[in-house]
């Protein structure tokens, strides 16, 4: 199977974290492309993903399986199931809406830096990015509400927040999440030296 | 259950269908909110959605899950499973996937319309909402070329689909999608009669 990735981007870690967790990161070959606004990418918008992000998991029959989530549900299923990802509910609604809170944090991130760092100076909108960013504010108290409870496992919603977290230091360095989101911090610092966090922890500057 | 809902919102809508075709929409009480950039909604953010996004369901217990992709899931099993998502490899993917890349188009579309409509005019950048259009445009193409497969039952995916193409009825009345993609107004026809979409077709103007 190859995965399309960036070094960089926060959902391809988010997969590449759960091969590692699944045992089937051998198993996936990786494949660079570098996507941004503004960059149209014609032949993987025709053939991959016609929404150009990143990643994508190319089968061995030429499939092509879109986002992050669904890629994280197809290798789970193919570790066995209920190993990432609970199969029975509740406890399956309360780990994928807890990943929706993480995952959406990222996204939020992500509009965050085009609006903040990528857009024009002289395009841009306050009221959007003070938005954005009470968004996030409220994602980080809503997983710091959440990060002291017991696990039995490292789960997607746990693989997801360890990675919004590495994301908020990469690129939002200045942010001193740790301060104001202890929990969030004592979580980062118990699975940080987790060999899949740490193979994968995206280049740093 | 209390599903957190707009009558205009396409990820409402999404949510509405799948309890119709489950059988499960006379469980749902409905409960409207108005979401939109700089409204910040601080009880629904800090008790329900961190995110501020609809819908979000409420279950009797009070847990809230999000987003409208896992409220299917969650109903899906409700209703026994297999039912509007397979629940096996390699059809499951193909489903999601496809559910992925029409969900996608929706996202893609209400980013469309913040920057092309709300952003107030003097900061809008011609060059990301073409990069929004043409990533629409990609996503009409794949799901055009998928819309004649024959399909065994109305699932998530044609779900989806069918509440990105009402959406864009809506709010991009002058796309003028029927001329340029025949096989999804082929679609469109042939599903638009289904009780559950016509129970929660949005209000026109």
């Amino acid at each position: 199977m190859k995965l399309i990735w960036s070094p960089t981007s926060p959902f391809a870690r988010k997969v590449r974290v759960a091969a590692y967790e699944l045992g089937l990161h051998e198993r996936l070959t990786l494949e660079a492309l570098n996507v941004q606004p503004g960059k149209l990418n014609p032949e993987y918008a025709t053939s991959v993903n016609p929404l150009r992000k990143i990643p994508a998991l190319i089968l061995d029959d030429g499939e092509a399986i879109v986002d992050s989530l669904i890629i994280c549900d197809y290798l789970d299923a193919l570790a066995g199931g209920d190993r990432i990802i609970p199969a029975a509910n509740p406890e399956r609604a309360r780990v994928l809406t807890a990943h929706s809170i993480a995952n959406g944090v990222i996204d939020t991130l992500v509009q965050l830096r085009y609006e903040t760092w990528l857009r024009p100076e002289e395009l841009r909108w306050q009221v959007w990015s003070d938005d954005l960013w009470d968004r996030v504010v409220h994602g980080l108290s809503w997983l710091e509400q959440r990060a002291g409870a017991p696990r039995d496992r490292f789960d997607l919603a746990a693989i997801t927040t360890a990675c919004m977290l590495g994301y908020l230091d990469l690129r939002f360095a200045g942010a001193a999440w740790r301060e104001k989101f202890p929990a969030l911090a004592a979580f980062e610092a118990a699975v940080r030296d987790r060999p899949s966090l740490g193979n994968t922890a995206p280049p740093q500057g």
